[in-house]
């Protein structure tokens, strides 16, 4: 595929003058669009050694307007970084609505050098890119421009630069460029073509650059970037005249049957029993926390449930043994202007925890599946799509051995309603129960609809959701505590 | 002053239960209040080994709304927070207005911890809590409330504890507390009443708390807390009805001479010599910046003047040479929500640089004392204490090593006129002249006063003000280049 690229084509120093002046105004003008459009844009500048990734993206810096770009390299990563999934790290880095991030490599950085030395094999390498596909289809989904440049380079010039570099007086070691032999180089090219023809998709297709003279180098990705961004800004004006579809009618009603129904409610605990299992499930949750700490093992807990179905209560029981240096509460509110700046995942891949530590969600991303959905703040396209979104992200929680455990709190309306009625007559509980909790009642099916298909989509072997009956209190704590004790315990066996 | 919490105090069991019930209510109450009133709460626990600190949050984390509280440790530093100044892991988790920050010893373990050892000497510890005191002002003067609290314990107790923990089947070697013997816990005392006593200021005291019976600890804590709640929700209604006083008057107007006048405005340099220069202090530039990175020092430029003066024609020379990796322009826009419900200086502690790397503002922190001073955004109030609190902040900052200077670009009201008016002409620069220019334009001399206080009260040693004459954009370009050079160079002798 590289051959397409070896043509020798040049620049003269008069002709890139000529063209730089008309580029810079034109690019600086796309970028004040994007930027007016909410756009955000994620720029990728790989390529192989010596190309000239660092004086593209200089290039790259000069032309556009400095205050809305920001550059990565993910060259030094630090122990916050190995403690957590991979993309974390990508994650923290993306770019907002309306402003661009240049990431050197970005996500191809790994696999690619990897696959080059022999450190992991095709398949490992295809589920790599598989991951990469995942991901910006999904950017690309939330609007994001994704520009992935690759800048390629004939062996012979590749000698030349390398030798120059290690000739140079400001070489610095750790960081310059290592030679290849024409094995080596080959070797290269062909993880490298693997890897482009493996993410070479319509949302976020490759720009091939000839990198032998760096005039002609740097116009072709200056041209590239126009013709990018011309291209996303008439799709916007497309979008913004797009006519929404009309919603399909979900399972609901008072008579659907759903996976809900088949929760026994009347599960319960007497107050004896309760006390002797608390206090044995407690003792184990402490054992298990600092266990799990030394082991570097994180666990991840979510809560959701319906309103007063009794997720606080079960969180304190849960963490009143552990260690407060140990664990954190994360209960989801509203998100903030920053958040809302980015894909909705966002908020929570900023709070993935450190190694070692348990965090526990009251209320979650799936927000997005339930609340949003039923309220409309997530048009059915987007809540529809965070299904694999979702699954997407808990996988690569649960890869880098993060225990994950879902808990949905069931009880029925009835229950609900008795404990509202409660809350109102309760002085220390009154300012729990708010009018949006009696409008939250009102769509009762609705959730009911939302909570089935939630879990049909999103109940995997390594996530699981878990039903809590949840009318007797008792028993939901003792369940949920029990539940957590056994996944800690297997995964801690190994 | 220890013998003021050995009485022996206990609670029995009944009573304790009977106080909860009331305690909890109140505190609920009081926390939903504070975070009506957009109060942000920091709870310090410290206190001596086995005193029960770890029990005492997860009692404060019973009591309160877990949902708008945190709990923080501080106990493994990751690499990440070891390459930048000390607090900045403690405005990581500054509380947010509303909510509530709870810090197992926050800025105190350190420092006593090494004083106990010998590490630091008497004068060092008093240095250490000088920087907590001033931190701690700064916080109460943006309204926050800092609750602290030292937990005490008789030796004999505290042997008791110790050899406890020792046997426990869950211990964790790494983790628990050591048993003191009676000369090494007066030390510990010594140190720590060294500490309490320099730190027992008005606007942020001490509670000191016996700690013998748990229950009675624990009792002692949530009065406390209650009361400290109690006293701040007071505070807040006077502080809503408090009227403000009448703005003094500042040095103004056309014929106050202010340092800026004596700035040489015709200093300027030929397109030869331009030419020259640049190209020999680009490459200094360029050596210097990795030179900066293998030496693990860090540098900090800030840019400031007059709009049209040509920061931005600055700040692209300068990172012209360096490689993109090292860099990073942050240009300072309008805070965000999380910002804004933050102290001022927050938004710039997040994005202290790690070390070895360039960091460029275009626009600073000291926005504070310009143009939130000139436009009426900050209270005379706030901005006259925002000086003492820029020194401290930049005083951390040098005290890390990092190289930092800072550059007003100083043009006169004719040249940037011009400069104006050549901006609407030019097509690929009419975007960056707005009514806001020519509206701060108006406000020249109430800016021309603020600059001149500015520097007068900011330009320090560590961290100088250099007024640059920027009528010729060629000289000003040249004089930063070479300033910055000088300086990086004079750091990097060490």
């Amino acid at each position: 595929m590289f051959e397409a690229v070896e043509l020798g084509q040049k620049l003269d120093k008069q002709s890139f003058k000529k063209q730089e002046r008309v580029l810079r105004t034109q690019l600086n003008e796309l970028q004040r669009k994007l930027a007016d459009a909410s756009v955000s844009t994620l720029i990728i500048v790989a390529g192989v050694e010596g190309a000239g990734k660092g004086d593209v993206v200089n290039r790259l810096n000069k032309w556009l307007d400095t205050r809305g770009i920001q550059t990565h390299a993910f060259w030094d990563e630090t122990d916050e970084e190995l403690e957590r999934p991979d993309y974390w790290r990508y994650w923290k880095r993306m770019p907002a609505r309306g402003s661009i991030s240049v990431m050197f490599c970005g996500w191809y950085g790994d696999p690619v050098v990897q696959h080059m030395r022999g450190e992991i094999s095709d398949s490992e390498l295809d589920e790599a890119t598989r991951r990469i596909n995942q991901t910006e289809r999904m950017l690309c989904q939330d609007g994001m421009l994704i520009i992935k440049l690759w800048l390629h380079l004939s062996h012979k010039k590749h000698v030349k630069r390398a030798k120059k570099k290690l000739n140079s007086k400001t070489q610095v070691p750790a960081l310059e460029g290592k030679l290849l032999d024409k094995e080596q180089y080959q070797s290269l090219l062909t993880t490298a073509e693997r890897t482009l023809r493996n993410t070479d998709t319509g949302a976020s297709p490759w720009c091939l650059v000839e990198g032998d003279d760096t005039r002609f180098r740097d116009m072709s990705v200056g041209l590239a970037l126009q013709e990018a961004m011309e291209r996303r800004l008439k799709q916007q004006v497309m979008a913004d005249t797009h006519i929404e579809l009309p919603e399909p009618v979900a399972a609901k009603g008072e008579h659907a049957l759903t996976i809900l129904d088949k929760v026994d409610l009347d599960a319960s605990l007497s107050e004896d029993e309760y006390r002797e299992k608390l206090k044995f499930y407690q003792a184990r949750i402490h054992e298990l926390s600092w266990k799990a700490f030394l082991a570097h093992r994180s666990t991840a807990l979510v809560f959701e449930g319906w309103d007063a179905s009794g997720k606080g209560g079960v969180i304190r029981r849960l963490i009143s043994p552990v260690d407060a240096r140990l664990y954190r509460v994360i209960s989801v509110a509203a998100p903030t202007d920053e958040e809302l700046a980015h894909h909705y995942l966002w908020r929570f891949w900023r709070q993935v925890p450190r190694s070692g530590y348990m965090t526990l969600y009251d209320r979650s991303w799936y927000g997005r599946v339930l609340v949003e959905r039923v309220e409309g703040f997530a048009s059915p396209d987007e809540w529809r799509s965070a299904y694999l979104q979702i699954n997407h992200f808990e996988e690569q929680l649960t890869d880098h051995g993060i225990i994950l455990q879902k808990f949905w709190l069931h009880i029925s309306p009835e229950e609900q309603l008795e404990r509202f009625r409660d809350r109102e007559k309760t002085p220390w509980k009154m300012h729990k129960i708010t009018d949006e909790d009696w409008r939250n009642r009102e769509s009762w099916d609705d959730y009911k609809a939302a909570v089935n298909d939630m879990i049909a989509h999103t109940s995997t072997s390594n996530a699981p959701w878990h039903l809590i009956p949840s009318n007797s209190k008792l028993y939901a704590r003792i369940k949920v505590l029990k539940t957590v004790c056994k996944a800690m315990e297997k995964a801690l066996e190994h």
